[in-house]
């Protein structure tokens, strides 16, 4: 079974993950980008800065997704897997910084990526404008404060927009309701299976 | 003008291109892939032997293509580009290694890359099993033994597939023809304009 967490940064997407990571002991825990060699290469040469082609740059995740996803969840489909983002960012960020892309056409493209095979199940925080101002007081996070909050509530907007065009099945979890809470929805979602 | 050499090992595709340096001396020659920082990094990659994704592979290339597009043949548009090897190569090489992927599937790709602006003219230098095994025997072709005639061949099949499949004018020159009648056909279709 293959769970993806989706949420913009100060959803408490890591908390989540975290709890998930004590209770599930057997499951496998990955993240996207990243999580394999070609991965972290890719993550080099763009945080290099050195690609001046947008669709070069996309081109550049998708292989990274689906590396990942030849690696690592491939092999482990008949286990638990929990990875921290997925195609589901992948598809609202490129949305959001390039406008020019359709869904249809990311849609598509990750699903080659994927080589079809979609997430069973994808978790997704959902946070309010209050709530993000809330917790970017609270903590320093020098690289959302640049982009701002609306580029955050744009980029969680793409992603139920993406979620709500593909036909993955999914959980929309209210981001401010209490750690305990949002924890037992999610493990409510994952089923005895994996109990 | 935006003019693409094709045409598998063999073909005189080189000897050609030196001819058309020494007519067209103001015109940029470039070559796929290769070309760009990104292109150059990403070749390593895949020579390094580091993807085990198909799909990772081909969005490689692809990325490199989106770059090389972007830098070199989008700002020398009102120039003469000759390149050696383009989208063509690209989408016959991946057919013939990859069955798993459309023409169509890979056209669309590729026309993401190019940011659907497509060559003005491919040149496709076709030779025959007879002329491939004489030039074979004739020269050491280390990697093109290892993989044989029929596959030289069968990208062939697959670049004028490809070729018929897009609206992209081409001409098909008979690769036995005597170097200079070759040149003069090339010539003749660049058009007077860049004389």
């Amino acid at each position: 079974m293959y769970v993806i967490l989706e949420g913009v940064d100060t959803s408490g997407k890591s908390t989540q993950i975290d709890l998930l990571k004590q209770k599930y002991t057997d499951a496998v825990f990955t993240k996207e980008p990243g999580g394999t060699k070609l991965g972290f290469n890719i993550r080099k040469i763009i945080l290099d800065g050195e690609i001046s082609s947008i669709q070069a740059e996309l081109f550049m995740f998708l292989a990274d997704r689906a590396e990942h996803y030849e690696q690592i969840v491939k092999p482990n489909k008949n286990k638990l897997i929990f990875s921290d983002r997925g195609l589901i960012s992948g598809i609202a960020y490129a949305k959001t910084n390039y406008e020019k892309f359709s869904f249809e056409e990311l849609i598509k493209l990750n699903m080659i990526a994927l080589d079809k095979d979609m997430p069973n199940l994808v978790v997704l925080l959902k946070i309010d404008k209050t709530h993000i101002e809330k917790r970017l007081n609270a903590k320093k996070h020098d690289n959302i404060e640049k982009r701002g909050i609306r580029y955050l509530l744009k980029v969680q907007e793409n992603m139920i927009e993406t979620l709500k065009k593909m036909k993955i099945k999914y959980i929309q979890i209210d981001a401010s309701l209490k750690i305990e809470d949002i924890h037992n929805i999610i493990i409510k979602n994952i089923g005895n299976k994996y109990d």
